[in-house]
């Protein structure tokens, strides 16, 4: 089945990049469902769509529901309203597929793995689509519609995807919170943030060609522990980037 | 005084990097000085230098000296032999200035904040180079010379120094050792690290337009514990992950 007519459940992050792209490849986003009248309307007047806050205004008849909250609503937005046959998927990385087969017979999973935020807009056309669904009609209609946005798309089951969710926490969120800390550490030292942005591209380039494992530099991967003595002497005061280097180091040295 | 000819002492990652960098800008490396003389001519051979690999072979006439070794070994080969008022330079982000002021009386710091490798040949036009020096005669050659190959050229002292070179650590050595964590839990669910590589990118490249802070996005900054709880679950035979895990998720939701 070719998708043309698309319902956002949510108007978060995920909703809001996900309905913008699919704007841009002509699909029509229709309606907009948000637990808060006043984000669904934000969302909806990007999209074109009309802004829904009751699920029982929901249209009945779109082509696709596009589940896009928080995982501990979406089993309870789920058991609120059933839709028959039509199409509907989840997005999220950890939720496994049974979550929205009480919703309607005909679902799937639709996961982008990306990190998404409202204000920055996302070319779909390298981030990978892992596909999920009930049955290979829902399979075929949800390939066909991911490879409209992108050139990768996989079919990866609920277990897969939910590993592939906490390895992505690692390697963005995980890694994030990790610049924050740098960012800490240069505030305090009177140094500006940017200094350390081409470091933080080059590190994140140089895995797009070999494995982290052999893109590893730095005192730790040397065994230099003089250095090592000497930023921990520097963190003595915070007691938590004092911990958290330890540990990285030690799993750096092969230690623990 | 305008810098045109460069000794290379050490033959690894920064002296390859820089060597070449200075060679492609018109530079005459004259000379690589190595431990190891078969790395010395290896270097030697790319950048069109004499190998050597021992400290009296130096050439006395060189307009820079440039010592890219590790901290452990700089103070004792700092201490192996003098070179009278030639330019020497240290490359080192932990070491202060005055490792080299047995070596000569003009000496400095030439430190490039980049992740090196031999193989990987760096653009150094948007690298940050911190300069320090021991004069301001000194000060203007050190940043004449970085100008020609980079656009961002910065005076830090040696105490900020350091706390770049630590930020780095952690924004650089400690990401990249947990996109391999990342790369390990997505092995063992039998799935190609490419997945994530768009993610990585797509991580670094926000925090170029805000700080990390506004771009922390997953489970811990929403604090969704029944995510985190399940990640913990997937982690449990393996307790470093796990520990980690909960160290950077308790950060993130500020409860340290």
């Amino acid at each position: 089945m070719v998708i043309n007519s698309i319902v956002l459940i949510g108007a978060g992050n995920v909703a809001t990049q996900l309905g913008k792209a699919f704007q841009r490849h002509g699909k029509a986003i229709v309606q907009v469902l948000g637990r808060n009248q006043r984000n669904a309307e934000l969302l909806g007047d990007q999209v074109g769509a009309s802004a829904i806050s009751n699920p029982y205004q929901l249209t009945t008849d779109a082509d696709l529901y596009i589940f896009a909250v928080p995982d501990d609503e979406i089993s309870k937005i789920a058991n609120s309203f059933s839709l028959g046959d039509q199409l509907v998927v989840n997005t999220s990385g950890s939720m496994g597929i049974d979550v929205l087969k009480n919703v309607s017979s005909r679902y799937g999973v639709f996961y982008p793995l990306q990190t998404f935020s409202k204000s920055r807009d996302i070319d779909f056309s390298d981030i990978p689509i892992c596909i999920e669904a009930c049955c290979d009609e829902v399979c075929d209609s949800l390939t066909l519609l991911a490879n409209q946005i992108s050139k990768d798309v996989r079919k990866i089951d609920s277990e897969q995807r939910q590993s592939i969710h906490l390895a992505a926490v690692f390697a963005s969120n995980f890694t994030n919170h990790i610049y924050h800390l740098a960012d800490e550490i240069l505030k305090d030292a009177g140094v500006s943030f940017d200094i350390i942005q081409p470091l933080i591209i080059e590190t994140a380039n140089k895995i797009q060609h070999k494995s982290p494992k052999e893109s590893q530099t730095g005192p730790a991967v040397r065994g230099d522990m003089k250095i090592i003595k000497k930023h921990l002497e520097l963190l003595k005061s915070d007691s938590n980037k004092k911990e958290l280097y330890n540990i990285i180091s030690e799993l750096i040295m092969g230690g623990r």
